[in-house]
């Protein structure tokens, strides 16, 4: 049936992508009003990697890895690349060698919903991936695909050019055209935290800290 | 509908606790007559943790994290918070904020049969945790649930007070009433086990150690 | 209704299953025509272990591990022991005492579509275990099963003296009658890519190294 | 290690038992405080039944029926069967045999946390079963459990004598000692829901039956 | 937080809807290039129903059913309730009661990525609803949502007045503004097959209708 | 890569097969030592559809049925089509289409790891299928497979012109070579169970038909 690459992305600005990466995915998509998380199936293949950037999107047949062939042109520093299958399929349709051709881009990882290999090797050379499978399973190179259009993956939509943000909490998406606003969200969410932390550390509790004793009366909580 | 909280809780001597930590969960389980165990998806966020407690239990809505809040309060040393929706969830209930608070009052640790996040925190700050997901997706502070009630949490029925055994291998409940007992036949075992890893490590088979040839062949076992 | 022990296992020479074992599971996978792998829910008990070994293969009834003990026997240097029970199960049948062993007769790990326990010890001794769960599940010693019989492990059948090859990315299963030809299709795929990575580091795109754009172009892609 | 057989059970009268089986899972569950449910994948084999009963619990080994024979000698009219193995399991541990011999003593269904076959015939006779799984694979009978013990089923405990109720929107479970208030909560709901009904069905608006208006416009509900 | 009640949807025309539903779920996802599919864990409480609507979508909260009293509002002749929790949950958000009010305002049916209850008396009075679960469940009415927004609905992205069609094969999303083209694409792929109907039928292989052999034979297939 | 078509297939004589069709999965499976079945998710797609016929195999692509086409030409009257894809896929490989092609060459049902559409026109048509999902989304026909070559279906090896059982409790299968062995043991089951069935309807329990108690006492099973 044809497919279609879109090569004219708007993208997020750089800084603001960074910003985001640093603030982390929890507190990113509770600054969202908690929204823009993938499911949590979407697992690192290995922890500690925390990365952000903007989305080339593919939507790939199963068991077919030929488009990310073809988005790896697609791609710039500080993207990260989005694949989601139109039906699930968690065959490994990723590997060193493409890592290493996204690497010389100055990609920033793999967000795929279904699976990846040769993850010892991506572990040694640092490129970070979250998939659904570790799965070695080879795929074919039958079936076109669509590179840079909206895809659904793992429960979230994302359109090209939205903020990709991973760590080992999982990936949440930021919509290109709120991303400012999110990354100041969330470093006022930061901030506050920050002092409650210092409260808690001190042997404050949370119940006095946000002051929910009324209210928990006041739903009918009894102490016995 | 109200909740409650039971501020009196009956705790297992810390003594008979640290024991069965020593011993870890695969003895115990199997010292209680294989009873006790919480279903296998209930994993560590960080491996190498060996932790054991009393029970703190909190039963919570789906998708609300209010009543960890309260059931802070309720903690003291050597307890273990055991948390457990009242149908299926795995949002993300608990995080960093949340583990400074039961550090400041020398909680061992989390079990939860839901989602956890900011799990690099968690682990950079050593506060363990066994959770069905790890799950950025935030909370809602709306329901009243009870603390320090019996909870059936990953498919093992848990009292107030109970101690939580858990290592790599998952999480483990022994009864109050019976937590001698579990110690000492723990230590029994582990006694017996030393024995024969003594014999299997100088090559005897577990075929001649156990004396299960007759018995094999008693059941119609043949050797072709 | 009894069962049975096949003595005579015809094994894969051991310089063949190290050199399938360099090659690692995606590359033998894909040298094989893209056969042999294991389900994905097959992972390894702790990163970055490596091997190869003949199948020693065991059917077993749902939680009871009693064959496992009569398998140790027919264990020897190289082998690699396939359990799998004959209903879905994940008991853990399997932990250190058992490794013991299996690491005294020079076996290199297990393969298993069922639970393993003690996880913890069997990382710091170093013995390698692909399970579908972990789980301190205890298991009986009741029923009789057979050893080095044909089994369908994990959705790949396992003859006795085959390659079994397993890493991060999963388990792969090479009939003895190919081994050699897979391993030279292995070694020939790996100088292959070897050329193959050279090229994409230096930035040449896999759509040029494998002429893809006249193919996708007359299957319709089109760039916009 | 042996299992015990409690043959003095107390019973929930079947006037009350029969009144909770006519108000339905989800009513009886609600009046309840929304507690006492099954996990939702038990599922009854065909569709339109609707019983309630006594439980009659059994503690039975994965893969290994034999103690549903002990279990059906404890049962009399009005009972329910309810069994638990003490780890996962979805071997078909009862089929058409068994019901016959359930029937016999006017044993109203079975509810298993695991498999079961025969499922043809036990439509067309009418022995309704609500499980985990519909697997023709067989069991042993080598290992002894317990009838009459406390189980967890499915994420719900169970004690011996408790009421259950199962239809078509699961089961739910009635501890013995709240079961007649239980039945009269269920009651007063139903006359409030009838009432319900009519107006819902005469084109009133929930929104204005239950007064949320303004509750939903205080949270910050906007209509735009 | 808040939400948002958008109260002007622009609807597909009910000629249209009912053309869409009258070619079925696999034809009109195929007239439309193989794409608007939800997850095939979405099954209907009964067999048989085979609807079509415009969507009226619902973003509620986990556990939380209170906006589908405040979407009920919004619905008119010819819609589809389209309702997608925040995150995973298959609480039973939908009884008979609520379908009352919808068949009151003449909605064809219920998409709902999670739980119902009642489903014998939906059954009985026909309001069909494709679930991701059967569960008795309740839930709360805590926290506001929104109502005609786009969601995420397994896995497939659903804009307010777009159409739904489902039947026994499950459940597909049309755009709106696609609508009309889908409608002829699937007639005439209708037409096509009666074609295609009545040849194998007659005996002709679609090997053969097709034109299939020669491309086999290209690709390499051999006939032994 | 190619693939292969074994167009000479040694099946069993359709007596032997309609015999075991009578005896019914649960049956012949017991019958055969408890091997040969399928996983529980293999489920039919409409209730009470009882078969038996000679395997005829395919090796399938994830989200491709061309061979499936090839398969067709295969088939002859008693035959039951088995399709297993190389790794696991739910797509909706076959309908009705292809359903009339095979009622024309008399085959009698489908056994597909994978999903199927058309669902409520199969069941007009009376055209059983035993599937891991009912999923209409589409396929293509780009990759080559192979037709009459073992395959692992669902856990179960299947060889060309081994029996395939077939009915509500799941899906059997039986070796060629034991057919007529199976048959036999089958109906001396079913001779056995058809005397226990009239002692158990007549109130004798089967702890006193199958001589337990002697065996469970010495067990240590306990009554009190």
């Amino acid at each position: 049936m044809g497919g279609v690459v879109v090569q004219t992305v708007e993208r997020t600005p750089l800084d603001t992508v960074d910003g985001l990466s640093a603030c982390g995915v929890a507190t990113v998509h509770e600054a969202m009003g908690r929204t823009g998380l993938m499911r949590s199936f979407m697992r690192p293949i290995y922890p500690g990697a925390r990365i952000a950037g903007n989305a080339v999107t593919v939507s790939i047949a199963p068991g077919d890895n030929w488009m990310i062939h073809v988005a790896v042109e697609q791609c710039r520093e500080g993207d990260v690349l989005v694949v989601s299958p139109t039906s699930p399929c968690e065959d490994g349709y990723f590997g060193e060698l493409l890592a290493r051709s996204l690497m010389h881009r100055k990609v920033r990882g793999l967000i795929i919903e279904a699976g990846v290999r040769d993850v010892r090797d991506l572990t040694e050379i640092g490129f970070p991936v979250w998939s659904k499978a570790v799965f070695a399973q080879g795929t074919v190179k039958e079936t076109v695909g669509s590179v840079n259009v909206p895809v659904v993956c793992a429960g979230a939509l994302v359109n090209p050019g939205d903020v990709i943000v991973a760590d080992d909490d999982g990936v949440c998406v930021v919509p290109r055209a709120t991303a400012d606003t999110a990354l100041q969200a969330s470093r006022a969410r930061e901030t506050r935290e920050a002092e409650t932390r210092r409260r808690l550390m001190a042997g404050e509790l949370g119940l006095d800290i946000y002051g929910m004793r009324d209210k928990l009366a006041a739903k009918g909580l009894k102490y016995v």
